[in-house]
C-alpha cells in the first residue's frame, strides 16, 4: 500500500430506500471503516439516502469535495431501483454506457444465451471508470476520481474490498485501545475530560455498557500514535486507581 | 395520534465517533425508522457525524430546514464527548443552562450527595426545550422545535419513543408487502420496471437474498395505500405466473 504524507478522511453514501425504510439492518458501515482503519483513512461521515437520481446526484457532488474517499454502496444491480452507476455518470458529466471490459467479464460468466438485458445493465458504468473486481458474482463495481461504487449485498462488498487495498493510497494505522470499567460515566467524567484536554491528537470516548445484568464503561482511545495511546492509559490509570474502579477483561 | 394532511418526512442525525469508528453497530435507524412508518412519517435521509461542534451546528442547521422532523441520537450523557444539548442550543442561538424539570427529576433519582457535576451536566438543555422523558434512567431527551434528541444506548432510546407518539403530528401509517421468489432479479427485472412505471405513487424494491444455500429476490411494496399495494402484487404475480416463478413463503 502507497502512504500519503497527510491525513486521510473518506465518506460513505448508502444509497438505499430498504435502510432508510428500516427493512434492512446496514452491516457496511462497521466492515468498510474497520477496513479504513487498516488503511490510515479515517471515516468522517456516512449518509443514507434515497434511490432517487437527483438526490444521488447532489448528494454525491457535495461529499466528494469534502472528503479524500468516497464510497457507495448499492443500486449497482440490474432492476429499476438501481441507478447508481447511471447517477454517477450524470454527477460527474461523463456518458453513461457499456463498458467493455465489464461487459467481457458478465459475457463469459453467464452461459451462452442468459446473458439478457438486466445483466447487460451491470455492464454499464460511466465512461473509462476503473473496474472493482468482484470474485464473488462477477458483476463489478467501478470508481471515477474519488468516487468508489460498491454493491449492497454485504458479502459480496466484504470480498471486493481487498482488490482496494493496492489502488488506495492510505496513511498510517489508526490504532485503538479499549479500558472497561466497573463504574458509570458521571463517576469519571471530570478527571476524564482533563485528561481528553490534555492529548488534542487522541481521541477519547466514553461508552457506557450492560453486561450480564451488571453496568460498565468502555474507554476507548484512538490515534495512529501507539506511544501516545499508552502516555494516555497511563494518564487515565492514575485515577482509576485513586477513586479504586475496577478494571473489567472483557470478552 | 394527530394526523396532518400532508406527507411527512423526517431525517435522523447520529451523532457518534464509535459509529464512524466502526466500533458500535448501530441499530437506532432501524428502530426509529420502524417506529416512524407507523406514524406516517417517512423517513428520507440519515447522517453519521462526528463529536465535533461544528460540524453538529452545522448539520442540524442544514437538515432541520429540509425535512419535516429531525432526530439526534448520541451525545446527551455526563462526559466530555458528550455535546449535543450544548450544540444543539447553539445551532438555535439559545442558552445552554439548566432545565428546572430536569434538575428536579435528576436530583430526585439520585441519592442524596449522588448527584454529582457530571451527572447535574444531564439536567443542561437548550433554554425552554421540552423534555422527553425517560422512563428507562431518568436522564430525559428533549426537543427545540422540529429536532428531537434521543440517546445512543438503543434499549433507553427504544423506551422513549413511546412519549413521543402523542406529542408528534403524523400521517397516514406507512404500509408494506413483501413477495419473495425463487428467481434472480435480472430474469424478472424488465416487467418490473414496467409495473413501477404504472405505480408511480408506490415504491417498488428489488432485494436479492441468499437463504439456505438457495438464492432469492424479495420485492417489497411501499405505499400508505393497501388497495394500491394490492393492485400492484396483482400485476406482478401475472408476470410471475407467465415464467413459472415460484413463490416462496420466508419465515
Amino acid at each position: 500500500m502507497k502512504k500519503a504524507n497527510k491525513k486521510l478522511n473518506a465518506a460513505i453514501i448508502i444509497i438505499g430506500n430498504e435502510i432508510l425504510s428500516g427493512r434492512t439492518q446496514d452491516v457496511n458501515v462497521v466492515n468498510i471503516s474497520t477496513w479504513l482503519n487498516n488503511l490510515g483513512i479515517k471515516l468522517e461521515e456516512v449518509r443514507v439516502i434515497p434511490d432517487i437520481e437527483s438526490t444521488i446526484v447532489n448528494t454525491v457532488n457535495t461529499v466528494r469535495k469534502k472528503f479524500n474517499y468516497i464510497f457507495t454502496t448499492g443500486g449497482i444491480g440490474p432492476t429499476h431501483d438501481d441507478i447508481t452507476s447511471k447517477s454517477i455518470a450524470k454527477a460527474f458529466k461523463i456518458k453513461y454506457c457499456y463498458h467493455p471490459e465489464a461487459y467481457k467479464i458478465l459475457k463469459n460468466y453467464y452461459e451462452k444465451g442468459k446473458f439478457n438485458v438486466g445483466r447487460r445493465k451491470m455492464a454499464k458504468t460511466p465512461k473509462n471508470a476503473t473496474l472493482i473486481y468482484n470474485p464473488s458474482s462477477a458483476a463489478p463495481g467501478f470508481y471515477v476520481k474519488n468516487v468508489y461504487c460498491l454493491p449492497g449485498v454485504p458479502s459480496i462488498l466484504k470480498s471486493m474490498l481487498g482488490g482496494l487495498n493496492n489502488k488506495i493510497i492510505g496513511g498510517n494505522k489508526i490504532l485503538s485501545k479499549t479500558l472497561s470499567l466497573r463504574t458509570v460515566e458521571s463517576e469519571i467524567s471530570i478527571p476524564l475530560e482533563k485528561v481528553q484536554n490534555k492529548y488534542k491528537n487522541l481521541e477519547i470516548g466514553s461508552y457506557p455498557f450492560f453486561q450480564q445484568g451488571k453496568i460498565g464503561v468502555s474507554l476507548v482511545m484512538r490515534s495512529d500514535n501507539l506511544k501516545l495511546i499508552e502516555k494516555c492509559l497511563c494518564d487515565i490509570m492514575k485515577f482509576i486507581k485513586k477513586k479504586k474502579i475496577k478494571v473489567i477483561v472483557r470478552k
